[in-house]
């Protein structure tokens, strides 16, 4: 931390200011200047987080000088994440890997149907919402309980691993129970009682970016090892766009973090004719995956069908997606074979 | 609902958009221009909001024409709501009130004092968190059940209504039982499992706005009536302050709805010199009330510090409002006086 | 200057950042912590401004230890400075200066009409545009000359100086030789060639916010000291107002300038309801003065009619705005007098 | 143009609105619904873009029906423009072109450097700053007409097409005399009294988006046909990068306009590393080109040091290029052939 004091500062405040820090258990260190004295903190900053340092008389400002999160640190960990979701998929390394699936879980029929074409077209991880968080308490909340049901069902018939919302602190071990990696909504990125509800359970986490939160503050957001970040398009004054995909963020993102990134080009745009060009964007920027809305007739789906994918689109952008995969590098995920499945079924 | 068709649209399309809107209920009625045809849609808006209509072939956009919030609208309710904060407090209507205390219940003596203080001052409602949000999971969560302890003895002390912050749905009734007021803060803005199991308990809610939201999602966010809304700063790209006050929130939510509405000076500007500027501004754009940290000693608080008033600062803030209530039409709620208090007590 | 270090710097990086700073004629002073070392740049900031020091191997950030603003800064000038406005009008001081005025000028008639309205209602400057910057081409761009000409001849009429925007360097002197005070847009507010034009000729600047400019660019932007600042809203994601009036901005600038700062309601809002408001909380928050849109018909108005006030809107407002300033300890800013007017006649 | 009434509207006002309408020669039509009226205005928008509709008693709000870009809509010009660029470069069509060069001129010896590295690794235009707008008055502001001499000379060593940007309606014929293509910047992407001067002069125009300029702003800012607009990041709250690069403009603008769209990796990140993942970004996005500061040693740069390239990194990102255009269906603009040169030169 350093410590930018005002020009008229008194030695009494200066000597306050070293004795606040001091009693927290580091070192100070003075820099003198033309105008204004440096006050550099030496030692362990997270004790100096909860002091009102810029409430001490004489401070003009404070910087941190070492990242304020730091087990999505690349410090933390000198080798990039793999996290596995079940025993058939993974997020991170050369591979990128695709999840796709309704918006909500509507009726087994759909689910099994979108279930079985995305698994055609190479995704390797079924989406599915239970509990829906909307932005009217008048919409649609999803099936609950029931969807969950449907769920581990349709994961067992086809063999994709199943990723899913959780909500409320309430449900954290019944989602936990029906699926194989729980997501964390945009709306709920800082919601701490419901991370660490999470981190009891043994399940790897989909941490998405809040609407308005920054890089810095989605990394300070989660304390597990094994969660995937999402961008899913950020809050700007533009609505040409329900959200502004921030492109940036996922090179900022693997230069800062070793854990997997991935981008959720549906939410980004709201628009199905804008997931396409988000997604290859999202691989070249180098993301780790994505996470898609596909939906077996989306004008008639209860939430996000205008955004969702019928599964002819998503098979056409599937097909394009490994050219853009191999330009960045990268191969596809290996697709879930019958033989497996019907060695897991055995 | 007005839908705009694209230039282009076949018969077909326009009958088959025709029909899905009449399933829903409602009729349609075309206009035929040079360029577009658009098509009204008259009846129950409501039955529409599920319709993907965007996806529909032929449609270029969707115009909603009434407002999607009802209950919150002035519409509902033609007079201005009151809202009762236990028996001695209330916000709305003319008098202008302030609610006053520190970021986080630390113990029973900084809370009994800064209640004490605030009420000497004016103020006639306590704050005090018990469960913290916070930006990081490292930092102080509050002192949760032991604080509402603490604030059920402050308040029969100081006769002082309480209000305190609920985060999780399996803390409603426990709050609930110690507080007059419950406030859903700025990141819970639209956690609808939250705000449903408020719906459940008889108490007033303080909705913060959230960070990102627009003034159309706060008035959407709740389907209560003993609900006070808190311009509390939005996120911007200036950053020469926390967030940035979004003072013309105010005029615009009082024309279009019946609830009371408040300011938050001190997260807005995060910044206790920032505190008296803002909070006047809000009072002269035709706010309802303040709710302002007071601790006693900021440079030793544990959350907040940098933008808590110490009392004398809080008092001097409050000698120059009655001037600004007083030029905006309104006077200053009055506040608990002793004979009042030792009568409950008695 | 403060260079932050990546934490695996080898010393020959170290030495390198260390020459270019010193080359440039600062000093240099490390401090090794225990994650990362710290050189602090002693001695003149501006002679770093060129070199791209983040772009130096080893480099992992950079901070400022001065405000990058000079002449604007209140380290500049102890005193607050008062802008004279021809010899009738002044910004800054104890008093609040109030410009009223119409968007565009129109024709004679209603500029003399308008003039005579706002200087009767207490504005002591007259605002009319004669070049209009426009968000789109198709729009009307002003009477040019003629209007500058019609400016003239109301200014003599009504005793009341006049300001006005300037868009082209080429209408420099133009405008200069018929306006007492010279208008900077927010579109031009880092128009270099602009301003350095404007620094050329003697008349005081009225310098308007850029739509997305941070309150750091606005300090920076010029190097005139008769300049007056102008808060007029920033663009953000909300949309129930054009701009969202950033209210915040009125009392940072008055800690870090100087300079007079004004508000804008007109152009913040975008909306005649919100004038009023706006206008009172830009006093509240210690706002120097107002530019007001009045228009006598606004519902003709060729430009702007939905924000600008009738003169009886005005009228009222400015009935209401003294109690304001008293509250703020301010007073109102002496009207013209017509024995002074006939004496600068005669 | 849809125009929305409140709910309480009489008949007087109802007809006044329409008389208003009617009077700039549009028909109205009315559409009562449960809870509003809406009248619908058919005939040409265009006339009533100057009447404040919203200013009229009895309107709730105003829905345009048309986009309000008529020469860049795709409903003016079904074809796709392509834009030349003197005789040997073109923008638009099936073939990606790369813009590269130094952010200012600084000398004849870097300039000619930089142009051969360029040209030896695929870009086939040119670019070079002689005029530069900066944040801050005292910064570099480009050697002018000096640079002017030096890109025309180099443009005939290299046989490059070249692209400079003008900030002054004075210096628009002196910059056409020199350069290929005129760029417009961000902070001058509304400035109409320049871009009116550059549809004088027989040059396209490299239209670079405003800071905070909406894609509908991008579209309606020109009046030409040979323009190329250039997504360049935008201003949000996210500071980890410069800009926020809104890579969902770019199939957004393929969508609307039938003008080449490029992208500047560049301005977009402010940084180095990231112009890489940016311009694949951009690319996968749908972009017909981009535009990337090289310089021959970015560390000694008089501008934009931070963000330039050095030509071996530029040259690795051509190497990869290639394979996220193909991905794209795309191919890679030809190089200028010393052939070519040489007989131009003859």
């Amino acid at each position: 931390m350093i410590i930018i004091t005002r020009p008229d500062i008194s030695d009494a405040e200066l000597d306050h200011i070293r004795e606040r820090v001091e009693s927290a258990g580091l070192h100070t260190h003075l820099s003198r200047g033309e105008h204004r004295t440096i006050i550099g903190c030496i030692g362990d900053e997270a004790r100096l987080a909860e002091i009102p340092l810029r409430s001490l008389p004489g401070v003009e400002s404070v910087v941190p000088v070492l990242k304020p999160y730091k087990r999505a640190s690349r410090e933390f960990s000198v080798d990039r994440t793999v996290v596995a979701i079940g025993d058939r998929a993974r997020i991170g390394g050369n591979a990128i890997t695709v999840i796709a699936g309704p918006c909500s879980v509507e009726n087994r029929e759909m689910l099994l149907e979108t279930a079985m074409a995305v698994r055609g077209a190479g995704a390797t991880i079924l989406r599915g919402g239970a509990f829906k968080p909307r932005s009217s308490p008048y919409s649609f909340q999803g099936l609950g309980r029931e969807a969950l049901r449907l769920l581990a069902e349709v994961r067992h018939a086809s063999g994709l691993p199943v990723v899913t919302e959780v909500l409320d602190t309430r449900d954290v071990d019944l989602v936990a129970e029906h699926a194989d990696m729980l997501q964390v909504g945009a709306r709920n990125m800082q919601n701490f009682a419901l991370l660490a509800e999470l981190g009891r359970v043994q399940r790897p986490i989909l941490l998405k970016r809040g609407l308005s939160a920054t890089i810095t503050e989605l990394l300070m957001a989660h304390g597990n090892t094994d969660v995937v970040l999402c961008e899913r398009g950020i809050r700007t004054f533009e609505r040409a766009t329900r959200n502004t995909l921030d492109v940036s963020a996922i090179p900022v993102l693997k230069r800062e973090t070793h854990l997997p990134v991935i981008v959720d080009p549906s939410h980004a745009g709201g628009d199905a004719e804008l997931v396409a060009p988000l997604a290859f964007a999202g691989i070249a920027a180098g993301a780790d995956g994505l996470i898609i809305e596909v939906h077996p007739e989306p004008e008639s789906a209860l939430s996000d069908g205008d955004q969702s994918l019928a599964p002819p689109a998503f098979v056409a952008l599937m097909a394009r997606l490994g050219a853009f995969a191999a330009a960045a590098g990268r191969t596809m995920a290996a697709p879930v074979r019958d033989a497996e499945l019907a060695g897991t079924a055995a």
